[in-house]
Order: C-alpha cells, then structure tokens, then sequence
C-alpha cells in the first residue's frame, strides 16, 4: 500500500459509538482525500453518528461524497438476484465517482466490513471492470456484536463451544440444524423468533441489544419465554426515542 | 461505572498490532491504576506485544502485576472440568492480587474477550465470592477473526449467509453436522483439518492467517487440497522466525 499508487481503503468505523474506532481506523481515516458512502436519504439514523465520528477524530474533515442507493427490491422473488443486481448498481455508482475525483478514497463501513456489509465485494466489482487503478485495504472495526458480548459482558459462546452467525431471516434453518447457540444479526422484528421457538417446547436464553453505542442503547436478557414482550417494548422504544432501530442478540438453549 | 466504586475492566486490546486498539480501550488503559496479566513464564510469546502497546499508548505505565498461571493438565480425561478447575485456581489467584492492591485494576486481554477467552468467566467468579467489592465492565477490541477478514479483504460470508465459529477440536462436528462456512481458532495443527476433509471428496477453500498483526504475519488462500502443503511451510516458517504460532483459518465448501 506503500508504493504511491492510488489507494481504496474499507475502513470499519464501530456501531454507533465514535470512539470505538481502533487508532488505526482514524489514522486511515486521515489518510484519504475523501469519503463515499451510500446516501439512504435525509433521514439515514447513520448519517448523524457519522458525521459525529468524524468531527471527532478529524481536524479537517475531508468531502462526504453521498452516492445516491439505488432502489432495492424488498420482496423479490430472487433474492441472492437481487442483492447482486443491486451489488452492480451501487459498483456503477461508484466507479463514476471514483473516475471523476483523483486521489485516495476511503469508504465508511458500519460495524466491521467482515460482517453483512456488502462495501467489499462492491470495491472488488469496481476494480474487476478495469477502469479504476488502485490499491486497496481493509480496516477492521468493531462489530455490533462485539458491542453486544461487552455491554452484556458475555463471552459468545461456553467454553470451547461454537457460535452460529446468522440472519434472522435464516434462524429456523440454524436452529433446526441442531444449533444451540445463535447469534442473530439483520433482525425485521420478534414474530419470526416467537415462531421459531414456540413449537420446541424448549427453555432457550436469550441476551439482547439495540441502538448499542448510542444514547439510545437498550439492553435485555433472561429466558426468551419471561423477557420476550419486554424486548418487544425496549424495540419499540428505541425506535421512538432514536427514530431507528438497529437490534442484534444472542440466542443459548438452556 | 462512574459511581465512585472501584472498577475492574476487562480490556479487548487486539490480537497483535499495536494500533489495532479502540481509541475508547486506549482510554481505559488510561484510567486504571494497575494491570493484571496471566504470567505464562518468560517465554510468552504475548509478553513483548503487550509491552510494545503499553508503551505506545500510555504516557506512565502503571504496574502490571504478572500472576503466575496455574499449572494446567493439557490432556485431562475430563477436559470440561479441567477447564472449570483451572478457571477456579486464577481466580483465587485473580481474587489475592485484587485484596492485596487498591485502586482501579485493568485486565488485558488478547483480542476480543468475547471469543475463547477465560477473563469475563473468572472475574465474575472473583466478584461472586463477594470479597472483592468492585464494579466491572468490558471493552471490546479487535478479534484474530476479524484480523483475518481484514487481512484476506474478505468478508466472513457468502451474503445473507452463516458462519459457524468453532475450535479445531470441534471442526469434525462442525463439519459433520453440515455447516459448510466454517471458522476455526485455537487450532492445535493442521493435521486435523487434513483428515477431516480427506474423506469428503468435496471440494474446500481457505483462508489461513498466521500471527496476524505481527511482523511475522503470514498469509494463505486457495483450494485447500491444493495449498495445505503451502500452510504447513509457513506456519513453520512463522514458528520459527517469531519463536510462536497462532493462527485462524475460514474454511468454506467450493
Ligand atoms: C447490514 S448489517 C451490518 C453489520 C455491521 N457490519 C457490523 O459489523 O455490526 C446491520 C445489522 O447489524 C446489527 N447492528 C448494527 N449496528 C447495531 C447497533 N448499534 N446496535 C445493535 N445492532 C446493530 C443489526 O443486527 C443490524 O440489522
Ligand atoms: C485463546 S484464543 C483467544 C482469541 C482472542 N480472544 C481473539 O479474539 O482473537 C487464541 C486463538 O486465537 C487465534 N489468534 C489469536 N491471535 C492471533 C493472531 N495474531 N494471528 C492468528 N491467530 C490468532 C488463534 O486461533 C489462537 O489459537
């Protein structure tokens, strides 16, 4: 990365709190000539803890530029089609401005860039078609889970056990394939774990989180049978305070 | 934790480079009066890498009391309880430091401590016995999972896809049990690995790190039938030039 060619660099800046960045994370941060980030709209829940970090950890805050996301289908009948026509879109979106603006750019990754983030195989798209030339790194950060395991101050998993990463969208597949100790991440609600849990007439624990590194942060933990509709009443909370809800959890059979 | 009682933080300082710490562990570092570290004699490997970052963060480094570690059978009959009692013999030594010294007492920990680390377990045993009257929290810090993602420039996931995280002596139930994007620490060799794949007739890629973060970091890629001889050398090669080995590999079926 050292060799004076232009550089890409994937920079994982934390899940909502801005100093939970690693040190270097914000010396990268300070080494491009601008960012790009997906533009979700005004009322985007990231852009505001964005900005904070980077006021925070910058002198001079380099261009945002804010590339417009393109439409997505919620319900497609394809879905991995879809992730990867909307892969193609938003890799066309950025080797424009990658070929209008010189320099180094660097790229604002939620969480960190090995987790459900798509920003990695986007750059690798780009730099596949040819046009752009340039160096690339990744800069790890702290991911929502890990937030979750500190501020519950768990470890992930009994000793010497494993840990399933997984969606919530694939919670039953996990659970039915014998797991029993799940963590879920890209959750659209409760309903699907109520429904996955209610016919196994089993005891499962359950530590949850949302908002976690914000002011709006909401911890809870017990049994899924006692705490569930206390989840559901944190969420909602959440959600109405911040005005966006991000929530993550880690499910054990009991 | 700002209530005036005294503290123990359990501290994620990365997995071996000196600025892969959070600004806010860098902060916690800071703020505490000693340190405590499992002395695992003059030969750790983990010993220098931790001077190194004390050095470079902390202006004064506070004491860091080194407590021997209990001796430990590496080949129980029982090793669940094995682990157990060798988790009780820190803590009792955890528990004499913390009665001993006063003041605000920072644990360092290798990593994340959310992933295969002893610290959250004995310290909560420590403030079970109730000798001991602190306040705790965690600060998460960079995984060797995550050094690995970042290093390779992947992510740790086909999209929307789970990931299991286990130990090597648990890789063949992972396996077994049909999980085909399987991430594997505390691997004793790669012997196992070579035996566990051998019968499938299936095709695997990896993704092998070792001693990341480290100047001896050395990396690894491709069809596992075709490069295990290649990770072999280097993880001799990293165990001979550093004088230690640790590393991580992501397996996933072709
Ligand atoms: C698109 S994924 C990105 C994950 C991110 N790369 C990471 O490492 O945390 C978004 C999901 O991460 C989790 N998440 C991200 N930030 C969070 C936060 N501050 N609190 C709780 N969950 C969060 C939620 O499960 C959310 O649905
Ligand atoms: C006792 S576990 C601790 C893991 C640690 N808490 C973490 O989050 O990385 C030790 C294992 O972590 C992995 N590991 C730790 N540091 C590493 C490094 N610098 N390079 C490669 N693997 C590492 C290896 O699999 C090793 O056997």
């Amino acid at each position: 990365m050292s060799d004076g060619r232009r550089r890409i660099r994937v920079i994982g800046i934390g899940a909502g709190h801005p100093d939970q960045v690693t040190v270097e994370a914000v010396e990268a941060l300070r080494s491009v000539d601008y960012f790009i980030t997906a533009d979700k709209g005004d009322d985007d829940p990231l852009l505001a803890a964005r900005e904070a970090l980077l006021a925070r950890h910058l002198d001079v805050v380099p261009p945002v530029v804010a590339v417009r996301d393109p439409e997505r289908d919620r319900a497609p009948r394809d879905y991995d089609r879809a992730v990867v026509d909307w892969h193609d879109a938003r890799a066309s979106a950025y080797e424009e401005v990658l070929l209008e603006r010189e320099g180094d750019a660097g790229f604002l990754v939620w969480g960190d860039p090995a987790f459900y983030d798509s920003t990695i195989r986007i750059v690798q798209k780009v730099l596949a078609r040819g046009t752009v030339d340039a160096g690339w790194d990744v800069v790890p950060g702290i991911s929502s889970l890990q937030m979750l395991a500190a501020r519950h101050r768990i470890v992930l998993h009994e000793i010497g056990q494993p840990i399933v990463v997984t969606t919530g969208r694939r919670l039953r597949e996990a659970i039915d394939s014998g797991a029993d100790n799940v963590l879920v991440m890209l959750n659209a609600g409760l309903d699907e774990l109520g429904s996955v849990l209610a016919s196994r007439g089993e005891d499962w624990l359950i530590w949850w989180g949302a908002n976690l590194g914000t002011p709006d942060e909401s911890l809870v933990a017990g049994r899924v049978a006692d705490v569930l509709p206390t989840i559901q009443g944190a969420r909602d909370d959440a959600r109405s305070s911040a005005g966006w809800v991000m929530d993550v959890y880690l499910l054990r059979l009991a």
